[in-house]
């Protein structure tokens, strides 16, 4: 079944933006009694169309809330490789990005150009928790510099090239208590070592991801991965 | 520094094709006595420009060869698809990756659209394998039938929404000492029942991805991310 996100809710019916309107109407080509899965504030329905196509609450439908929580410092990277890594982290479960400044990112936006960015970065992180049937929307953040990131509490890693021994799996075997964790991904020339120095005054463990050499883009969904992995339930 | 996979070797001189002789002189730019690294035969070379573009061997360097081989069945998906899962596959480690014939595939292929889409996927791996630093190019075979499939031995894994138990995680715990993993992912459609059956019967293991929802394409990252993940060092 189809799912959208839900603007409000007033009584027992839920209200969807126009964009979402006229995938049902006109993409979908629903009519009168379809049904579709609207979420309002993390919580699922399941909603009927009416004639006006107002949408109205059949039935409220239980849901986990996952209570871990991944936040992902990742650079600017040009907009196609921002792209991927917004749906595929919103795919595996990411619970909020922060795109951060730093020295040797190639990609510098402006304020106006930000701002634009941002809109344009939700929607997509919308579309992605629609497709993922996701009961939340990551949060994007306007662009940050690392002195300026603040709310650090949790378990925070940053994946860095000049580590060798200190593995990602074996940070994650000494803190498996986290309930929030805080990953900060460089840019394709790498952090500084003033930034990594930084980083690890404020809390940071460097960690390696291992022999591979992976494009910027991909070490987020790698590391994604191997959260996913790691809180399987193996019995 | 750049890296090319060699034609040939001979003596002390190592044969590049002429995509990348025309890389190394117009879009590199590079003079005599430039210095690139050349790979032939899964042994990493420093070669070195001479004045009519041969290169000439100036140190072999020594390589660690990784023993465990991953080996990926996919479902014919559109281009794009395909092309993001071969760069991602090849960074992440592949080995081997046979597209597999399957009921619901959306994708149909002609033999002489096969033969094309062969010689493209071939060029993609080689240059993400150039860009991955890697000794080796992962193998592409042609479109393959599940009863066509030979050299089955190894630890055998098909990625199931129908499998709720067993996780992925558990499987690996289970089987530590594998040198070989054959992974199986379905097409957006899932596998048929018939199909999974089938797939059973020829010694796949079900096995479950967890709760996410995602995409055909992002399933081999995870996949690979994980093996990835699972044989990092702890100590």
């Amino acid at each position: 079944m189809q799912r959208y996100f839900a603007l409000a809710k007033e009584q027992n019916k839920l209200i969807l933006n126009n964009d979402d309107l006229y995938h049902i109407k006109t993409v979908m080509r629903m009519r009168e009694n379809d049904q579709i899965e609207v979420v309002f504030n993390n919580q699922l329905y399941i909603g009927k169309l009416l004639t006006d196509y107002q949408v109205e609450v059949v039935k409220t439908i239980p849901t986990d809330i996952n209570d871990k929580q991944i936040i992902l410092l990742i650079p600017l990277l040009k907009e196609s490789k921002m792209d991927l890594i917004l749906q595929k982290s919103t795919e595996l479960g990411v619970s909020k990005i922060i795109p951060v400044e730093l020295e040797r990112s190639i990609v510098k936006l402006d304020v106006l150009r930000a701002e634009k960015r941002l809109i344009r970065w939700q929607k997509i992180l919308r579309e992605a928790s629609e497709q993922s049937k996701r009961i939340d929307i990551p949060i994007i953040t306007p662009i940050k510099k690392i002195d300026n990131l603040t709310d650090l509490n949790g378990l925070k890693i940053v994946c860095s090239t000049n580590e060798r021994q200190n593995t990602l799996k074996k940070v994650l075997k000494n803190n498996k208590g986290y309930d929030k964790i805080i990953v900060l991904i460089g840019p394709e020339g790498g952090l500084t070592d003033k930034e990594e120095n930084n980083l690890v005054n404020k809390g940071f463990i460097k960690v390696t991801l291992g022999q591979l050499i992976m494009r910027v883009e991909t070490v987020p969904l790698f590391v994604l991965s191997a959260l996913n992995y790691e809180s399987m339930v193996v019995k």
